[in-house]
């Protein structure tokens, strides 16, 4: 296995900078509602330049999925992420998941976000599906596009291909997402349980040693408008700590794991044509 | 009691290999949730591998319960399992759950999966039935195939008998079911916060320590799509080792559990009959 | 104080044997889901023996709050609870809360319940509203059948009076009933998360140690379909252990301490009397 | 950063004494709810007094905001918090949230409740919106009736003014806010897991510690009802010992910060104006 480079395991950090977009997905009133506004708002704000200087502190290299529609309102801000020598990938232009979409809808939701990031002279070589809710067409748009690499499905913790020779699947999963520990809104409802950042080093270093065990990727997936708070930023420097102290894993931007990936014979290819259902049995 | 055969409790491991069933159960458009669907994948393409080689390791035997359906589209599934030693048993054909079909369905369903089995030359002994969710004709359905156990109800923790001289019901609860520990998807939702290993490890250890104080049967239920993930499959191999440290418990097929508790006469006789309710209680 | 008889903290443990009760209560078609009554009935078959022999080896009294249908359904379980020298109270017939019905309809049910304790031979002295939602009616019920407590409410945690010389409310608390921590179920849904007994243990330990500081009336409300279960089992006889080893909290049944309450002095007085709402500011 | 006052982060003890109000701003029918009503009352009845004397025994100020219907119902409350020392500030009239009323009724619930505390001999310094759901109007609200702050934005985790020179915003967060961790009531449902106050205070220390990391505003909003339960109540007395004993973190009431913050020219201006949505995008 060649894309591990010898680690143990490899560790993808990677953000994404949702800001508004996941909320206005919801419905575009809610860009009424000032106090919701704000709490995505502080993701951009005080939440990314956190980041970068944490990063830069503990000298590792990080991928940032934006959506389109966010590097727009706030133009200078991918830039600033490619400075600081991170990788910016795309996330959809609006953050609509494409299950919730028409076909020619997709389409147009994920060019309108190549063009903004063409227009900002930012190259993508990745793609992350909204909610990582990817529609049959999504794989297609991908490699259509000359992307490397996908990563919005579970189908393992190694990368894999999804067709021999072509896309290569940087696969995710809830455990790795800062969403289901720590998202909070009364309206819309994103989440139920606040838990304490205590609890989610103790899931994320679990998963990590399990990965180290059976040669994994993993990666972690974050939202600067919930992991930016001083506390949770505190729990991911001492992961990321833990990691190196290990001495067995490796940090690597997505980019940088898909050719190595993309090389590797080893890796598996897996289908992705949707399952075929009887009616009769699932209507 | 000698279905103990001389333990404090008895363990039987229990994985219900689901696969997409649960979610297509659902909604047959969830089809076209491409990341849904690689997450249920997961399950038998990932986690049973992972899992047959801890079950080797450790030297302890299980039982897997397959929906027929998911044995028909995975031609090879159930009988590597049965070569590597382990039990397949009966779980529905399309994880339609019996309350929510009609008494045909539910006959037809029944009789669909018994012969998938049959087809693949697996013998299968028990049932559960899909989402634990048995009717008021399941233990017939059950009774009338010739199969020796039930393992769907939640009446006692030690086995029982559905009527004298019949069926053995070996009983499940939430409390040891991976699901309500583990299980998120945003569409359909099946759950709201991922536990850590860490506290599943501290609540399966506390059950099973109770069983040993008041001699139960510890039925674990595990789904590949969730435990097969590298921290839980750790958490797993620590409370199979605590378990085999303690010196008193037992690791046992359910079919093995089933002959036992039938030659056992201390085992209690529970009536599955249906409650009587008065509609104008109870409308 | 005098109600403290002493004490740091008054324990009163206190058993809403519920069996199907709650569940019927949410529709009398969940008769047909044979697992959800297995489930419930648990609570009387297994759990309350259990129970018994704990406070029997702890040497504790406790209060079982008991719906009437329940008594009727299982003739002989009010009557060995008594005999094993613990107090049984009216808990509703049918656990219908009673906001949710018609005020002849709740009069019918809390008498009802009277009359099933009566022909069985029963002396009940106080009640316990089904689901802790008691109507603006209810506390005359229970002041004009001549019971001495109520036990539904959560305007103190020490004993108060509903009016000067009248019924004495034991209040009691969702952070100390089990419900919360550990009930689920997915139809109907009664709960989402099963948290581990060490967890629970934590929470009312510390719940304890704050009466203690502060001399209140610490009402544990367990269900025996949920605290049955061996592991919460282990974790019960610690918490009692714990409080017993800390030297200053006395175990006391509803009855005595409602005796107790009416006759100090220095018991509250507060007025149950529904708010006056503006509908123009609260439609 | 002259708004520290040389303390490495400050923290801003605040309580939202809502009493009923919220419970009812989600349906007039339920004052019938005789257990809810009595939940809810505990606050101002059983919590404030505690609360109030926690404070005056670790010597902290607090700020209470006090929804002007609350103040109405219970004449003596806001005065005698006054007494005690510590602010009382503008919490609506009725707890009904900004975003669900029209422009007029917000501004009319805004401008009664001045008029409570004008009758009560009040002086209110600044406003925390209803639900922490502010309106586009609720800042130009606050600066037209001359209030020095509102806390009820997200923007950030350090005071920042909501123009220049105008109104200082205190920001709040949902994790620093008791409700998330400890609200439970089955109808209307406000939260769904009781967690452990030692759970809490984990969560709160971590935040608080990475606050004196990054110079923050540590802003813990409590609830009577829920905070003035005795485990609680000894939680809360170690967090404010944990923060004294760092010796870098100082307690301020709201309105000094606000003065402090008006005066340091190193506070951001962050713009409260609404995203501009485009409703092709985000209908």
């Amino acid at each position: 296995m060649t894309w591990l480079a010898g680690a143990a395991a490899v560790a993808a950090l990677t953000f994404d900078v949702d800001a508004e977009s996941p909320i206005l997905a919801q419905g575009g009133h809610y860009a009424e509602h000032l106090t919701t506004m704000s709490h995505q708002s502080y993701g951009p704000d005080v939440g990314v330049p956190r980041i970068l200087d944490l990063l830069d502190d503990l000298e590792v290299p990080a991928t940032f999925f934006v959506p389109g529609w966010v590097a727009e309102q706030r133009p200078g801000l991918a830039a600033n992420i490619v400075e600081r020598g991170h990788e910016v990938a795309h996330h959809s232009y609006s953050h609509r998941p494409p299950t919730s979409l028409t076909g020619a809808e997709e389409r147009n939701d994920f060019e309108r976000a190549l063009a903004v990031f063409e227009s900002q002279g930012i190259t993508v070589s990745g793609h992350r599906a909204a909610l990582w809710e990817a529609s049959p067409q999504t794989p297609g748009l991908v490699a259509e596009h000359g992307l490397l690499y996908d990563s919005s499905l579970m189908g393992d913790d190694r990368p894999y291909l999804l067709s021999a020779g072509g896309v290569v699947e940087l696969p995710v999963h809830w455990s790795l997402d800062d969403w289901e520990q720590y998202a909070y809104l009364p309206a819309p409802q994103i989440g139920s349980v606040i838990e304490s950042p205590r609890k989610v080093l103790e899931l994320w270093k679990a998963e990590l040693d399990g990965m180290r065990f059976y040669h994994c990727l993993f990666t972690l997936c974050l939202h600067p408008f919930l992991s930016g708070r001083p506390g949770r930023l505190l729990a991911l420097r001492e992961l990321i700590e833990y990691a190196q102290n290990r001495g067995d894993v490796e940090f690597a931007r997505c980019r940088d794991l898909a050719v190595r990936a993309s090389a590797d014979d080893s890796v598996a290819v897996r289908p992705v044509s949707p399952v075929v259902v009887d009616p009769s049995v699932y209507p």
